[in-house]
């Protein structure tokens, strides 16, 4: 007997919202089986193929005044971050990077040096990550720029996904979180009272993520990794995603979120809480993954000696009744806002 | 020493068209060589892997009010349109289409039903063809739908290519040609004093088209084309493409073209050349290829009976000097308008 429907046919997709959606079309699709190791609902779908290689595929749509606007970004920093947030998703599965296509919605006000300005970008981060791009499709459109990267890549190994932590795992995350959403914070708000010096490596977080392809590959070819996931809609929400995927929970020491001095100098300035930004703010691109307690402090110091990316202990997964928390240095709970959401 | 650019900075993109900035972005991309057989500016790149085998990429986007009204067609016929487009990229370098990523950009005012849809025409499309969807991305923006879907594909052997047409071939064209622009505008002038059984096959020609999957398998297969295109902009601006690639020109004569009997029908009730939108109408999704003329009447019988769609023989391809011609019976060349362009 088919399962009755719980949503109204004329439900917006706002009533759902973007995971719900996600379910609703995985739940239309065949499960992975056969060649297909990962399909919707990680980071990059992976296939079996050729025999004993596994090949990874992630698509990417960034649209202007949504998740770019021209007034904060040049057109050559917009075609780099288009390119490295697709880059993220790969290295999400420890995976490398190889062949992208690039698929671009233009309104007719651009220019020819506009279209060149965008391509440098694109060009400079692919050359950087050693990918050729291999091809794509234009359009006219009004309205708005859309631009979709899809990105090919390829392991030697199964990928580590969404859905592998257990309870009793430690929790760890590469770089430094929040600079991204606090650089937001410098751009959308105008001039502030604030040192140069302060500001100029946020705004750059934002604008030019840095994604984490060498410490994915090295996560993966560890063994010890259970899950991982790339953060681009903020540490509460992704680590929702882990959780929901592995059936746990988590906890997470507010005390131990990697907060640059720069973010932390900000949030001082503008009377901000300094790990709310690293806890909401989306964008960062850094690498969040699990890994048995144990070896997890030496995993740490290895993934950094070999990458010079420092890696930090944020946290343990719990059992799924226990949520995903984030506590205060006493152990107490402290209730975050959660990260971006689609159609909300 | 650099040659110097043509193009003014401040030009727009109107000035370029879209083949010159397909142009100006391959000179700015390593050539193809190594693993990448072919890059930028075919149906599909062509990438040797694994070694022996072939991968192909493809990427079209479809924009509300570009490519498709929802006035005039149903979310499901534009989910099944999104992909048969790529699958038609795939069926054009003689590849076997395999697995999709589709990437969603959603007007909130997009319900869920009108997902639903958009997914069910989609899927029923890929279960026709045997590939699967394995991923994607969803995004919220006003304005208007953009779907893009990336095609994956694979095949045993070196692709057809654009680029390999020779004076003296044959030019050749699977289906009918025409039927598509018919069906728009039959759509779009509304009701007409025309018989029911003439007009919904064009409109569905123009709906639903048919990639030729198959066809373009066998074609490769026969190891004699030496070209391939599908046809998406129009025969006139589809062949200036095999043209261009292949430092060629072509003859077609007028009276050769395959146009169904409803395409000859409408043309007659609405006083129309019929010839015009087999020659000029946009996204037949039919294969045009060209062989050596010895053995292309045999080549064409034998795809013809293989999969019971028709070959036909339409033209010749000739020294570059001459151009893109097309003849009446007469042999006296006649003007034709050029296919759909972005940018113009």
């Amino acid at each position: 007997m088919a399962r009755e429907d719980p949503v109204a046919p004329g439900a917006l997709l706002h009533d759902l919202g973007e995971r719900g959606l996600i379910e609703r079309i995985r739940r239309r699709l065949a499960p992975a089986g056969g060649e297909v190791l990962v399909g919707i609902g990680d980071d990059a779908a992976a296939i079996a193929w050729p025999p004993g290689q596994v090949l990874l595929l992630t698509t990417d749509t960034l649209v202007e005044d949504i998740h770019f606007r021209r007034a904060t970004a040049t057109l050559r920093e917009i075609g780099s971050k288009t390119l490295a947030v697709n880059l993220s998703d790969i290295a999400a599965m420890g995976g490398e990077p190889r062949f992208a296509l690039l698929a671009l919605v233009l309104p007719p006000r651009c220019t020819v040096a506009d279209v060149d300005e965008l391509y440098t970008g694109l060009l400079d981060m692919a050359a950087r990550y050693e990918v050729r791009l291999v091809g794509g499709d234009t359009c006219a459109a009004p309205d708005r720029m859309v631009l979709t990267v899809t990105l090919v890549g390829q392991a030697d190994g199964p990928p580590v996904r969404r859905s592998g932590a257990q309870p009793g795992d430690a929790i760890l995350v590469t770089g430094t979180l929040g600079a991204a959403a606090a650089g937001l914070a410098v751009l959308e708000r105008g001039p502030l009272p604030v040192p140069e010096h302060v500001v100029e490596p946020l705004r750059r977080a934002h604008r030019l993520p840095t994604p984490r392809v060498a410490e994915g590959r090295l996560i993966r070819a560890s063994g010890l990794a259970t899950a991982m996931i790339d953060l681009s809609d903020g540490l509460a929400t992704d680590l929702g995603h882990i959780a929901a995927e592995s059936g746990v929970g988590a906890r997470v020491r507010l005390d131990a979120l990697p907060v640059s001095e720069a973010t932390r100098e900000l949030a001082r300035l503008l009377g901000e809480t300094p790990w709310a930004w690293a806890v909401s703010g989306g964008e960062d691109y850094e690498l969040l993954f699990t890994a048995p307690a144990g070896p997890a402090a030496a995993l740490a110091r290895r993934l950094a000696d070999a990458t010079r990316t420092p890696v930090s202990l944020i946290g343990e997964i719990r059992p799924a009744g226990e949520g995903v928390a984030f506590v205060g240095a006493d152990g107490a709970p402290v209730d975050v806002r959660p990260g971006f959401e689609h159609f909300a």
